[in-house]
């Protein structure tokens, strides 16, 4: 039976965004000014009905955190990954949360009474670092986490491209003897610098084994110097394959290994200033000066999602009950 | 001294396009209803003087092919090699032209008192292949000359970027122990697919050195087959890394390789086809369906130009007496 109910939206004033992991939700409430005055980190649920409830547990909690009744929330904007039909909110393929087939957007909306908008989770993510850094024109934002994607925003706007596949560059090939990518290609830029890639490669368990890497290369490891090196010169490639493609004018670095701090980013500048020693024209893109790291624990992610969220038109809510 | 002469635009009608090539010019003439009624190709002169003097008269030749006095010419559009100031008409590093520095829009416009717009010619190109292919959304062109360079169109608006270098996939590395490049680097795709890098590698001299390098390779020879794959395997990851960071549509090849005809474009196909069996994800891209070959000697480059002439708005022409 589905009912159309009559919600009341004077009052709503708070924007919740939720950046939904692979192991846990980081969830921000923001005001219509654009500041953040709550944030939360929960863990993530397994499986579609654990995704559904955690979400909607997480923007209760968070409403409680702010001071403020659930019902002053205005708006829900998810990211998550997966393939995201942003029009009907339906997820697909979110291998790393269990779920294969979810309406997400309705089934939130159900159950908290909001609009609700899903996005992609680097999508929102780009749409969050270009508004948090007051980017104009056009930018990348590069996510380095077990993966490597990127997205593009331009004048604000997510830039899609035709089929959702717009700053895929972390299965862009720079080797054809380079080690092989969990999309069946060799030398993806994603087996140079994603983080799941390099833990294989180091094949010794840690915590977080890019840093391990990193300290094992200072100390003069040759193993840890080669994925040292793999981890600057992807990232690199990735730096130049969006700008001598989409040409953006800034590349903002995010993702899980912003956690290694100004030693990534002194690395990745250092391999596009090595980059540009060999070549006039790269050296005419100035790519080195084109970069910055977000800080580890940047909520930029989920402050995307509350802006894709707020998207929303505000409309009637249907519950199907 | 300089003057304002009034100029009666009633009754200019045709737009002409030129494509100013290293050996030649291509030039139409366009009706407003999008006709080619004219076209005209005749060598280009070197240097500033030349290149100015071949394209006034080329236009004259052209309205006099076209049976029309060269007033009833509504705009001249010219696409050229180097960096291009579409706002001032100047050019810069033209160096196959012999051009380091020159205000062609002015230039031109002075000699023949008609509203003159000046574009980078793979970007006038991607124009006109994009409207003469009726492509509605994104794509790219992709031109395979004695250089790789690609323009992007989204909408039948030409994507810049934000420094032009939108579109430039010829110099991204793709092989970090590739043949060293023009632009310093190693590996680019240029290098593999490039007219011009192909002729040095294949270093027996002949009018295509490209045809000769295929039926080389028919004939079984082992060097020509290596640099068959190559050819086939740079144009694929030329395409990959457009449709991987702008996610354009559709890729148009054109530029002189076009001459290889269909060997061309089903030896890409089947490149694209080969790392789609490897990998599920580029399979799910269908990229062998989203390529298309113009035909060898197409005008769309020249076409291209008359349409970007044809933006131009109707001013005043001042000349500098
Ligand atoms: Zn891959
Ligand atoms: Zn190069």
């Amino acid at each position: 039976m589905t009912e159309a109910i009559d919600v009341d939206l004077a009052g709503r004033r708070l924007r919740v965004g939720l950046d939904v992991g692979g192991t846990k939700i980081d969830a921000v409430a923001v005001t219509p000014e654009g500041d953040v005055v709550a944030r939360l980190r929960r863990p993530t649920g397994w499986g579609a009905e654990a995704v559904v409830d955690t979400i909607a547990s997480t923007v209760t909690a968070l409403a409680g955190e702010a001071g403020i009744d659930a019902a002053a929330v205005s708006s829900v904007g998810i990211g998550i990954p997966g393939l995201v039909d942003v029009t009907t909110g339906r997820v697909l393929h979110a291998v790393n949360l269990g779920v294969e087939s979810l309406d997400l957007a309705d089934r939130v909306a159900d159950r908290l009474r909001v609009p609700v908008h899903v996005e992609n989770d680097v999508k929102a993510a780009a749409l969050g670092a270009a508004a948090m850094r007051e980017i104009d024109g056009s930018m990348a934002f590069l996510n380095l986490g077990t993966g490597v994607a990127a997205g593009i925003v331009v004048d604000g706007v997510i830039w899609r491209g035709s089929r959702g596949t717009a700053g895929e560059v972390g299965h862009l090939s720079v080797d054809p003897n380079g080690r092989l990518c969990s999309c069946g290609q060799r030398g993806c830029i994603e087996t140079l610098c994603g983080g799941g890639a390099l833990a294989r490669a180091w094949a010794v368990p840690g915590a977080l084994p890019v840093l391990d890497i990193l300290d094992a290369a200072e100390r003069g490891d040759v193993g840890a110097r080669a994925l040292r090196a793999d981890l600057f010169n992807g990232a690199a490639a990735a730096v130049r394959a969006l700008v001598l493609s989409a040409d953006v004018e800034r590349v903002i670095i995010g993702g899980g290994l912003t956690a290694l701090g100004d030693r990534l980013l002194s690395g990745i500048r250092t391999a596009l200033q090595a980059g540009a020693e060999a070549s006039s024209f790269m050296r005419s893109l100035h790519l080195d000066d084109r970069i910055e790291l977000l800080p580890a624990g940047s909520p930029a992610a989920a402050f995307g999602a509350a802006l894709v969220g707020a998207a929303t038109p505000l409309k009637e809510i249907v519950t199907h009950g």
